[in-house]
């Protein structure tokens, strides 16, 4: 219980873009994001702000082609507000001389928190401190309190305080041939002494972003009453303040910001909810303290507690873990309950992938669906929504069903782009990241998954089902039956691994029978026609004749589910894709020696004028994804149904083999190898478990963090504590515990929710310790080790292992 | 199952308003609505389409006072489609011989139709056929097919088809002084020779409105490519049509539109929307077709069967209820799980009370609870989004937790006008109704039964438990103690009867201890409290901590709902509160003779220069309301658990009393009436069903119907066949039956879910079978006089009355 705080205490402007990644705060509808260094430098606020499911479409020309996305867009900058003395210059970092400097992200508040001291030309010396907060009791609104103190001399200051529209998204620097600038100004306007209005629109999708803002001088009790002068433009509104200032008498500057859009719910008119929201605010520390309270709550639902043989390390590991507990709450908070929003890959942190969804939601939603399955549920409505647009897809190239796309944002329509920048060698290439079908198993499994933990029929129902039985349909239709090989195949597709997308000096794009894609397509097929059994009998006829689902269709998509191809090569290595076998081997030392990093190897290659098609090399996981999915169980009964041999050390083989050809491009890769040596190779999965922890505070892509956090990757290392070490499954109506602790941990504590029930877990080397709060109304199945235990309300039970 | 058609087969400009509020046909994101007679003769378009969610605040100056309020608006019209031959007169009902006519609103398939036959001056004779929909399976989509023949003439005709921009609303004589006008103007466009394109937005909300339609011309499977010319104004855009028309070669014209908004979710923008969805939509049959799939499937869900003794009047009561459901699903459709929006007083049929929200939940949630609950859920989390400003309302009045406004719309404040119109006297007069905090006691009544039919346990979690003890605190926080009579008291409210809003000749407004209100907040702070055992612990807690609420502001609660004041007058009559028993007896038989129609006594009183306030009259049931929501069993637990006696006459005496100083002047009324009537003076209790069912269809209220229908009193008809003839109760966790029928039924058969369950149930004057579905995995409890019984799924049982 002991790592809490993100601190550093030194100002250091080559990490501040890093740094303010990670010390982000939001609530899952705005969050604040991190800077660049030059802007931190020279001002004491942070630009801009994220605004989740507010997006504007984009379009620009790049080599002769048209590329049309989408970009999330940043909201008008609130955190503006800076000082100079006597006329002087305005604070800048650079150019005085610091004393002291602490900065530190409080996790367990969600607070930024900063204090320094400088010293300027004239020997003035300042002490800043500055705390800073999105809340998450009341979501429209955050708020910023700085306090200044001159140490040693005595003065003017003037303060600006101001709300400022003229953002541009440009955080992400191979993005810059790209328009960054989406807000069209509406309005400014200065309400009083104290307030001030902005609104603006996004120039596409016409969404009105308004804000209002209060800035009050305080000292202690005492409401200082200074009349501003008025700084005015059409995209930005300034208040100028001028206060005496002497020694010891520090002056407390409060500024609080109400953020609403056209697109909330149960409002009138954005502009004037936000004005309401402000004049109603209250002071900064009741603001605070409600806002602690809020996440004091979210803390009990989502945190653990490991015991690790080094009380350093256990400090660290629990400091990153919670660090990537905050980030996940802040993307993904309860307030997205009442919005129509996915998940980000990068969170609202950054830039990069300009907010798109795309299968991250696989590796995030098992923290949620034991700790708080409600935010699943909303996520998934956010698929249901854009089911029609699925459909659409499908029919547009010729399918039935419905086809999800690979990246998606604002209307679920694919924003895959068809180039992207090698900036390695400055060349923009095609991208054919598009034909990942594989994410349309993912989100049936993600649904059957909620499902599993919650029971959830009403969702099964209404959402769910439906999206399923599209998707089945949508696979049974682009899978094709091979005559001489007595198989069905799927062809043309991409698998999870990025470095293949083509087959070397092939015509045309795509792969066949990938076999993570052909095995999950097996798996949605067999849920598809389990549905039949598990929906109430009444709402599966109503989705039969809405779907004009014939009894026909459901035995073809049997059929296909016990004679889908899987391609082998070298005994039973499962092959990636047909054909992997006779790719070359890659000189992987060779490469090393040469570039040091080799983990974008598809930018090294390209630059050499080479392809990773070419090679027997993986981004990431892709065939092993298989074992983190399933158990060895399901995957030994799902190959018997197809008619394959699994033997006992099929997985172990298999991972081997794979492990030794990935370069770990992705920050999902090590995750997801962790997991998958944890049981059979304890001694190689921690380390892969410690570098996952450390790929966004260490930034081990080398600059992709500062363009936005990686949201799947956060999510993977905590479920490798919640699901891995534990080996909690959820199948049938059983709740099944399998914990094996890594070498270096003692034990691992925490609550979980399985259905109506809470659970404590208390799990060690030796035994496992479970107990259930008393308020559910009927008993619960456990299994352990391949026995059964019912386990009524507040009873508790321990295992020996 | 034979009453299903509404037809009228003549034209009558007299009685079009009515028809056209009861032929709308939408499905709960828009619904077209009544149209004024002047337009409707000479167009064969119906002006307007309401949006649901879509609202606009309007001021006006009244009598020196500024009125603010909302209107819910309209859309721009998308039906405008008419015609004229040989540049003559454009198509008008009221200048031609009308030769034959035909107009048929089809329940079943919720299509209207109209067929009419038409001779002009030159004595052309024509046909025109129309049918038209709103699609309820791809709820952005509406189509209107229009067959025009020239029977025994040949030439040249033109089509005007248009999008219309400058509707007003208009519907309401006496809002007349009010801004009527919501839309702005903000692109027209022809996309090709059969696409239009208009963007509007609302005045003050800034919701953008955008609709594309399609128009094509088929004879048969001919598609005739015409070329228009266009008409195009900022607010307007027609194309005009000319075709050769011949005899017996009729050309079938199908106008499709699509409507979207910027608060629709799952968008980038509307007007993109808008266009997409159009050029997808297919032909008019194939829309239909689908139309009429989702319809026979919400008709599975939502239908009855009634054997009464006499056929044509089973026909014509299935008839009615139908057209009641109907109504009732197309305000509230399965489509508003998506959307946030309220149940408005009128429906979306019409523009009385501005589609305002009120307490007719009460009287709807109970249909869609046994039905299709997850609307219910929708519809509650309508509330909770407005907990926040119902907060605001609480604190502003200086009481405690949250207090929900009377009237409301889009952002959830106080809707109440001031000052209302009597048009009988013409005068302007202030309107107390916002004093009826009682609504607040109907939402947690509502949260209430919602859990007992599904125990939904996530939503009192997450939403309905947060409102039920914010709502319990304001309760608390507005009673007082009264020394003297060792009571708790709630004074300065109005009970339900808005006859009395003010003692007579008081210098206030309000009244003390109404028995409704007081009962109602005892049964309250008794939900209030148990939330503690049915909570889980953990969320409790949660809410403990937010809420700040200690164990001592419960027992406070417990101790209130034990000695709250009840008054009393003649031995056990409830009085309607404090002081009822020394106003005077109203001259009911001189008032009818001199007056006839005197359901609104308020208006005719005022005219003469009194007041309601002094008189023993009631508008509606407020006592009574009392033995509409509880059974005898609860009143008598509830009595006893306040130290007030209650006699196996209590409920026929003070039915009794009310009903003879009971005017209905709402249409509520007679519903209530009927109900407590159903058990003890079957007699009584069915003719004044029979009214209640005719409210709408006959407009009893001479002119209201226009204006909207009156979703309460729609609901109350079909809830009275099915929980009051069956005496369904969902208490603890068995579903009680009751069943009694009214003397001229034989028989009752309906289907309704419980919890996981969907039972088949067949009720006749001396046995009640139940059967339950399958898929249910437990079994359920069954009550049938004081014993209750499990059936397992798939089970049938009988039981002798």
């Amino acid at each position: 219980m002991s790592g809490w705080k993100l601190v550093y205490t030194a100002f250091d402007p080559q990490q501040e873009a890093l740094r303010e990644a990670l010390c982000t705060v939001g609530n899952g509808y705005f969050a604040t994001r991190g800077a660049a260094p030059e802007s931190t430098a020279n001002e004491v606020h942070y630009p801009g702000t994220y605004i989740s499911g507010c997006y504007n479409r984009l379009q620009t020309d790049i080599a002769g082609k048209t590329i049309e996305n989408e970009d999330l867009v940043n909201a008008p900058n609130w955190l503006s507000l800076t000082f100079r003395i006597e006329e002087g210059e305005w604070f800048d970092l650079r150019s005085v001389e610091i004393l002291s400097y602490h900065q530190e992200l409080d996790i367990k508040q969600a607070i930024m928190k900063r204090t320094l001291r400088i010293r300027d030309d004239e020997a003035r010396e300042t002490r800043i401190e500055q705390r800073r907060l999105v809340s998450i009791e009341q979501p429209h609104l955050a708020a910023l309190e700085t306090i200044i103190e001159a140490e040693n001399w005595r003065g003017v200051i003037e303060v600006s305080s101001a709300l400022d529209g003229r953002v541009t998204n440009d955080g992400v620097e191979r993005y810059s041939s790209l328009n960054g600038k989406h807000l069209v100004p509406l309005l400014t306007e200065s309400i009083d002494n104290h307030t001030l209005v902005l609104q603006v629109e996004t120039s596409q999708s016409h969404v009105h972003i308004a804000e209002a803002a209060t800035t009050r001088f305080w000292r202690g009790d005492e409401l200082i009453e200074v009349t501003p002068e008025l700084e005015q433009d059409e995209d930005y509104i300034a208040h100028h303040y001028r206060l005496d200032m002497e020694p010891k008498h520090p002056v407390q500057i409060e500024k609080i910001v109400a953020l609403f859009t056209s697109r909330d719910n149960a409002i009138s008119e954005s502009g004037l909810e936000a004005r309401k929201a402000v004049t109603d605010a209250g002071r900064f520390v009741a603001l605070a303290a409600r806002h602690m309270l809020a996440w004091k709550l979210l803390w009990q639902r989502f945190d653990f507690d490991i015991e690790h043989a080094d009380p350093e390390a256990e400090e660290h590991t629990e400091l990153i873990l919670r660090l990537h507990i905050l980030h996940l709450l802040q993307t993904i908070s309860p307030h997205v309950m009442d919005l129509d929003v996915g998940v980000p890959a990068r969170g609202l942190h950054g830039e990069a992938y300009r907010g798109h969804i795309f299968w991250d939601e696989l590796f995030i939603f098992p923290i949620l669906n034991l700790r708080m399955p409600e935010i699943t549920r909303a996520l998934l409505r956010y698929r249901y929504r854009r089911l029609g647009e699925a459909r659409r897809a499908a029919r547009a190239a010729g399918h039935r069903g419905a086809m999800y796309p690979w990246q998606s944002g604002s209307d679920g329509r694919e924003e895959s782009q068809r180039l992207h920048l090698n900036p390695r060698s400055g060349n923009w290439l095609p991208d054919n990241s598009r034909l990942q079908r594989h994410i349309n198993a993912a989100i049936v499994y993600n649904i059957w998954q909620y499902y599993e933990v919650t029971r959830d029929l009403e969702f099964l129902s209404f959402y769910g089902a439906e999206m399923i039985l599209e998707i089945a349909r949508f696979w049974a239709s682009i899978t094709t039956w091979n005559d001489t090989r007595e198989r069905y195949e799927i062809l043309n597709v991409m698998g999870p691994d990025e470095y293949h997308d083509a087959y070397p000096d092939a015509g045309q794009s795509g792969l066949n029978n990938n076999a993570y894609t052909n095995v999950m397509v097996v798996w949605v097929l067999q849920r598809a026609c389990e549905l039949r059994e598990v929906l109430p009998s009444q709402r599966f006829d109503e989705l039969s004749q809405l779907l004009d689902l014939s009894r026909d269709e459901l035995t073809h998509w049997d059929e296909i589910s016990r004679n889908m191809c899987i391609p082998f090569h070298d005994d039973d290595i499962i092959s990636q894709f047909e054909g992997y076998e006779s790719l070359e081997e890659f000189d992987w030392q060779g490469y090393q020696h040469k570039y040091g990093d080799i983990h974008r190897l598809d930018r090294i290659l390209e630059s050499e004028n080479k392809t990773p098609n070419r090679f027997k090399v993986s981004k990431q996981a892709d065939v092993v994804m298989l074992f983190y999915l399933f158990s060895a169980e399901e995957l030994s009964d799902l190959f018997a149904r197809l008619g394959y041999a699994f033997q006992h050390d099929t997985i172990p083989r298999n991972v081997d083999y794979y492990m030794r050809r990935t370069s770990h491009g992705s920050t999902l890769s090590r995750v997801v190898h962790s997991w998958v040596l944890a049981r059979g190779n304890r001694p190689e999965s921690w380390p892969l478990f410690m570098q996952a922890l450390e790929s966004d505070v260490t930034d081990v892509q080398g600059g992709t963090t500062p363009e936005g956090i990686h949201t799947g990757a956060m999510a993977g290392t905590v479920d490798l504590i919640q699901r891995c070490f534990t080996g909690i499954e959820t199948r049938g109506d059983v709740l099944w515990l399998n914990p094996s602790l890594p070498e270096e941990l003692k034990s691992l504590t925490l609550n979980i929710r399985y259905r109506q029930h809470v659970l404590d877990l208390h799990v060690t080397t030796t035994c496992v310790r479970v107990s259930t709060h008393p308020s559910a109304e009927l008993p619960m199945q456990i299994g352990i080790k391949a026995e059964t235990y019912q386990l009524k309300p507040g009873e508790m039970r321990e295992f020996q292992l």
